[in-house]
């Protein structure tokens, strides 16, 4: 039973996935990340598929890595997903990821919501097979510090962009991913140059939709250390991201 | 020995791989086509890792697809690639697509130069391995018509885009597969709602880098056909595209 707990997934760092460092980008680990937490969860009866079937679906509300290093181009790798908690409208889903040799080099928390596909109200969860998903909670060691409190005061955006045809998702919105790399492609590459990723939060607060105008607010919170929040049209924030270097 | 002439690879559309339309992305097709291009050349002898010991390296020059429907969102797909034929400095590399019940839904042509890393110019093909390529030559049907000729006379762009981290792959170049995005991003999203791409080229003529300004100038060539030229920083040509819908 225990072992079933855990997911592993087996990864290759393809060449048009590693940045100009050759180091897997931020954007693909977050895409495998999010596709182990698809197969783990459809694995045990309660994935996208079966929820559509009951007219509900997963929502991903945050994301936040944590990276001692990123695997080099063409190395194998292993993403290990597992559920932490689950409470009656959100779960908490953790990560590890290894590298090729085995050792643990990274670590992500997540924390999802599951809503009605028709009222877009969250669901409960402690109902959902009558709470089995409970069975499945595990104590493994995530040694990472929680989502925190992201806080943007700045008034005036370093970008804008206007979303298009490639940000859009099956169900009409920028998708999760692209998010990601437009956040980290608001930092000049002599930063990655530099320095690199010592963890990478997101929080998903609202949808855009295309041909919305993304504004991009940033506020370096102290040294390596970014506050980042985006605004759809200038009204409504959609995401807001930490971004800590090292 | 046939069989050995044909690779053959398995894939999953992916929830961050598809686009509004539940359909792969062109851009994702593309990824997994080069991808194979690697792993058929690798597992015969003449991949990357063994021409880059010799200071060599693979560049691809040419990429037309040629699709009658793409996969759905989580379908297995398969791709074929094999070697059409060899010259001096050219090779020419094919691709077939299958859908999850292993019918054809398309095809793509691809066209390869190798040039030493140190001086950039063309090597040899016929001398590499004693000539030991042409031994996976292949006569595998491939019913879609060779990359054609394109040409922009408009010198007004419709589109510029300033290259961003994101775009820079390994060899500090903006990745060919980034090219895609941003030329299929040209488009409205009413015309992928209305229309499917039929046929899609690629030419890769030279290279841009980071921090430089693409410019995009586009020609309506015939009713659903356009021909795009891309220059940087308004001068030098770096690559030119059809497209055709359908």
């Amino acid at each position: 039973m225990s072992d079933n707990k855990v997911g592993t997934y087996k990864f290759v760092a393809e060449p048009f996935h590693v940045d100009f460092t050759g180091k897997l980008t931020m954007g693909v680990l977050g895409n495998h990340l999010l596709n182990c937490a698809g197969f783990h969860a459809a694995d045990r009866g309660f994935g996208i598929a079966e929820l559509n079937e009951n007219h509900y679906t997963w929502v991903l509300s945050r994301l936040a890595i944590e990276l001692e290093d990123m695997p080099r181009q063409y190395e194998v790798f292993n993403i290990q997903t597992w559920v932490e908690n689950v409470y009656r409208l959100f779960t908490d889903r953790n990560f590890a990821i290894l590298n090729k040799e085995g050792k643990y080099i990274g670590y992500a928390r997540s924390v999802w919501a599951m809503i009605s596909m028709e009222t877009r109200k969250p669901a409960d969860l402690l109902t959902l097979h009558g709470g089995s998903i409970t069975d499945y909670i595990c104590d493994k060691e995530c040694p990472i510090e929680k989502p925190g409190r992201i806080k943007v005061t700045q008034q005036t955006p370093v970008a804008e962009y206007l979303t298009k045809y490639s940000d859009i998702d099956i169900n009409g919105h920028v998708n999760s991913i692209k998010y990601i790399e437009h956040i980290l492609d608001l930092f000049p590459i002599e930063t990655f140059k530099e320095k690199s990723l010592k963890r990478f939060e997101m929080a998903y607060v609202a949808e855009s939709y295309y041909g919305d105008t993304l504004s991009f607010y940033l506020e370096e919170k102290a040294e390596n250390e970014y506050d980042i929040e985006v605004k759809k049209n200038n009204q409504e924030v959609v995401v807001r991201s930490k971004v800590i270097f090292k």
